[in-house]
């Protein structure tokens, strides 16, 4: 097969928030098949916010993206042509080579999914990397038990959405959720959250008092800053926080000021603890059955942001570090041309 | 016996650093003992970091001390009168009511040690609270491992001094130390750190970039502030921090900036735990045994400063605070009139 697939390269590096400048949309005619690999023709990318690490040329957990490179990430697509026994044509499979068209590559770095036991979305949110960070975070990172008061930023996100749900599901006493809309906080109460607010309304300590005046016991931390100070202000004795995500952060251009509250974190005995995900893919199969059945049962819902076409993937991450999704956030691919 | 035993009393709270006025000198008449009690002439008793903040008026992990009442904390005795079987005239016993001449209580809150196996005063220090705090926020709470590199800020106090002797007998790859003094560095070095530097020179994240070029896996956080943002920037994946005291906040009067890296706790994975000491009294009958084994052996080393008189402890803990001290702080007392 002769294939021109798009990508969206990283055409320079973004100085506080990206803007379309930083991307560049960029035919490339791919070559043929090395025996044992794939092609696939992706249907749904993921834009999540850690990419915004990888736009900065700084050492971390992920290598950063290359100037004048393909962008990669999450995605799930249909195989169209196979040189390997272990993938078909027509396999839908979840694999980690987003932002483009088309996909190429050895069969092994591509996992199939079944397509009619979810929507393919699904694998990019509750039950892929987001779910897993929700899971493992509460449960191993911030070992939240039954009975536990439980606050959770960024609630109105996929991680947040859905490290809720799954604590109320595990027997939190309680609940809290911050986002950052009336809206949205409309969406974390239907998710069932015990309480909600818009900490964009007023100081989040003052809230976060309010809707658990006895305190807390775990926080599950997507947004740093203002919040994560809050939380350690309301954390009764022995508390556990993960640290999941700084989305407060991530444009900043300078350092934001550290929690002037952490020397309680003695006398409280808390814990806080970072984590990334994929220090925890041990859970990977106890999380697949667990969450699997719970979002088979209606137990445990999710809602994503759709937003359609490669060439719109960079607006979907730039408004994603804005805010503008409800759940995961995701782009539908129409495909290339072949 | 009648007996007027002189104690100090909470005269007003600090705001800020504490001074002389805080603190009155009072003579009382003790009652006679009832059945059960023990009176205990006081020989040696501890001035601590962590009585500053008993001086507020705040909900803390232990209460705080009240006003025109008797102070308290460590001290080690003789036995004058018993009405108890437990203990006999002559005994020597550890027990929380310092900062007083004398002390009369129910026997089980005494405890009897050897003052034949070490000085009054290690029962203070090394082989007492400083000494457990040590060990248990370095090997439990930090979790230290043979081959860790090791920083430990305040090290020439008294928990600092013995946690960085403790990870090198433990078989850290390295310790590192902070103090106060080119003397204290000096100090710490005669202890055996590796390295130590005088956080009064240069920039604390310098120095501690200079004495572990490549990163730290366990800090040790006596002192917070600086300290604790330049240990969060040194420490490799997995790191852990021990949060035991923030000293370089006691007797601040408004909240101190945070560590504005925080965020890297995610990507590197750090563990950040505040503890105290009385969380982890399973491990004293362990501590006991082992750091007794090594102080007996001449392989734990330990210093004091002494204060002559009860009349002076006021001072003795203001220098405390100050810095004043090489090693654990304590002020002999000569008793009061019987």
């Amino acid at each position: 097969m002769n294939v021109i697939s798009r990508e969206v390269q990283l055409a320079s590096r973004p100085h506080g928030p990206p803007t379309a400048e930083n991307f560049a949309l960029v035919e490339r005619a791919l070559p043929a098949l090395d025996e044992g690999q794939v092609l696939v023709r992706n249907l749904v990318m993921s834009v999540d916010p850690y990419m915004r690490g990888r736009m900065n040329d700084t050492p971390s957990y992920v290598p950063p993206f290359q100037l004048d490179q393909g962008m990669d990430g999450g995605a799930v697509g249909e195989v169209v042509e196979s040189r390997s026994d272990a993938l078909d044509v027509g396999d839908i499979v979840l694999h980690g080579l987003g932002w483009r068209d088309y996909a190429v590559g050895a069969a092994p770095g591509f996992r199939q999914v079944d397509p009619s036991a979810a929507p393919l979305s699904a694998y990019l949110g509750v039950l892929g990397m987001p779910g897993l960070t929700a899971y493992a975070g509460l449960l191993e990172v911030a070992a939240m038990k039954a009975g536990d008061v439980v606050f959770v930023s960024g609630a109105a996100g996929a991680v947040g959405g859905t490290a809720g749900q799954i604590a109320k599901l595990k027997g939190a006493a309680r609940v809290i959720g911050s986002a950052g809309s009336a809206a949205k906080v409309e969406h974390v109460l239907g998710l069932g959250f015990d309480a909600a607010f818009d900490y964009k309304r007023e100081p989040v300590r003052r809230q976060l008092r309010d809707a658990a005046p006895d305190g807390i016991d775990v926080y599950f931390d997507n947004v740093g800053g203002e919040h994560l100070e809050a939380a350690i202000g309301s954390l009764r004795p022995h508390g556990r926080v993960a640290l999941c995500g700084a989305i407060s952060a991530y444009n900043e251009t300078s350092a934001p000021p550290g929690p002037r509250n952490l020397g309680l974190a003695i006398g409280k005995r808390l814990t806080l603890r970072g984590f990334i995900v994929n220090d925890h893919n041990h859970l990977r199969s106890v999380f697949a059955d667990e969450v699997g059945a719970w979002v088979r049962a209606g137990r445990l819902r999710w809602e994503q942001t759709s937003v359609q076409g490669l060439e719109n993937a960079p607006a979907a991450f730039i408004g994603l570090l804005r805010g503008e999704n409800t759940g995961k956030m995701v782009v539908e691919l129409s495909g290339g041309t072949s």
